[in-house]
């Protein structure tokens, strides 16, 4: 998507949109992009080239647009309104420098745009604007501003699928420091869920799922309350990420 | 993907794949076609008008390629790998009645395609082939032949996520009679399952999720052996559909 691309080694009709979560200061953001000059933010997108598997273009314009380089990226959701296009008034409004004439007429066409997600580790992520971007930022979910096409929509979708999974998968332990506290991991949980968990509850469920190992308790907190830590077992974190918590296994 | 079809007035490098699961005689079966002229079987498939939503698209194609109607289809996933092209051998091997010499090259090219999914009542599907197609049949899930493209791998991450779906949403009950025996429930479990469970398991933890309403004993069997007949309680249902059956929860 950038002004020295040659549109001849694009496929038509199909993009790629990527639903970045992270967890920082106890609430999830996802990562935004401001579009240069222009009063807009958007989730990194691009298209994919004609030779390009389309899984592998999820992970290539993740790192083109904003810099995070990750492995994969999971599906979430391929959205195919049929009024999914641009505003004239907003894609005009990029210098020709940034956006070439030709790549502006391009991007007015009617994309269907498979959108990935992730959840990833903020402080591993070293983020950056693209050629296209003023900005790069991880925005807390409920600051999120009006976005471009129906990139809000992918955002809930996204929320929603986290939600989910949450019901049968210890998802996202993966975001939490290599050792965390019960309150650390009921935050994660709650962040998600956007609905307070109660405490007891939580940690006899959790412990009951057997992939956490316990350790000494935290240091720097008064003898008497201080937490204990806790670690992920990996064998058996892979035996339920393999098997889900299901009501039938 | 008729004759007829105004190539001109399709989306390129985007097709619409359907996986429509059945079950029949304690077997889970896959609606396939046989391609005219030619002997290779393949999923119903098509392409998406320019001005057609993708969703409303999947419904249409599975229409019109095999006359059955359902009012919506569930996204599976998004298949785009770089190498997902016809074979132009089978393609060629399509009379020209069948298919024009200008739809031949147009479906040469590289397609990602969208697979959807569902899981429909047999009995209410009137089944019949498109012109495009000699037959339109059930094949249980063991016995389905080699398909053209990726649609064999489609229909195993169909059943995967049918699996995975089982461990938290009491899926496909709309497919049984309105009133079923437990013995009934557990076969579609099983069938999807592809193992046995456990009789006296499997009947406390479906009662135990509460959406069951036990009826009189089904007639037709020894008195000391009748089993009884259960049918949904569809406010419990749809409370526990849009819930899960979270460990969470």
């Amino acid at each position: 998507m950038s002004k020295r691309v040659n549109i001849g080694n694009l496929l038509s009709s199909i993009s790629i949109d990527c639903v970045v979560f992270g967890f920082k200061e106890g609430r999830l953001h996802v990562l935004l992009l401001k579009w240069k000059g222009i009063d807009k933010w958007a989730l990194p997108s691009g298209f994919i080239q004609k030779e390009e598997n389309l899984n592998n273009a999820a992970v290539r314009i993740l790192q083109t647009r904003t810099g995070v380089s990750l492995p994969f990226l999971d599906q979430l959701y391929t959205f195919g309104d049929n009024d999914r296009k641009h505003s004239k008034e907003i894609i005009d409004s990029f210098s020709n420098e940034v956006l070439s004439e030709d790549l502006k007429d391009w991007i007015m066409q009617r994309f269907i745009s498979t959108a990935y997600i992730s959840l990833v580790k903020i402080d591993e992520c070293n983020i950056a604007p693209d050629h296209l971007s003023d900005a790069c930022k991880w925005i807390a979910i409920d600051e999120v501003p009006d976005l471009i096409l129906d990139h809000n929509l992918m955002i809930e979708k996204g929320i929603e699928k986290l939600r989910h999974e949450l019901n049968y998968l210890p998802i996202g332990l993966n975001i939490l420091d290599q050792k965390f506290t019960m309150k650390d991991l009921q935050q994660l949980y709650e962040s998600i869920l956007a609905r307070p968990l109660d405490r007891g509850n939580f940690q006899k469920k959790m412990l009951k799922l057997g992939f956490l190992d316990r350790h000494e308790k935290k240091l720097n907190c008064g003898a008497h309350k201080a937490p204990y830590l806790y670690s992920i077992n990996t064998v058996k974190y892979n035996q339920i990420l393999s098997q889900g918590i299901g009501f039938i296994n």
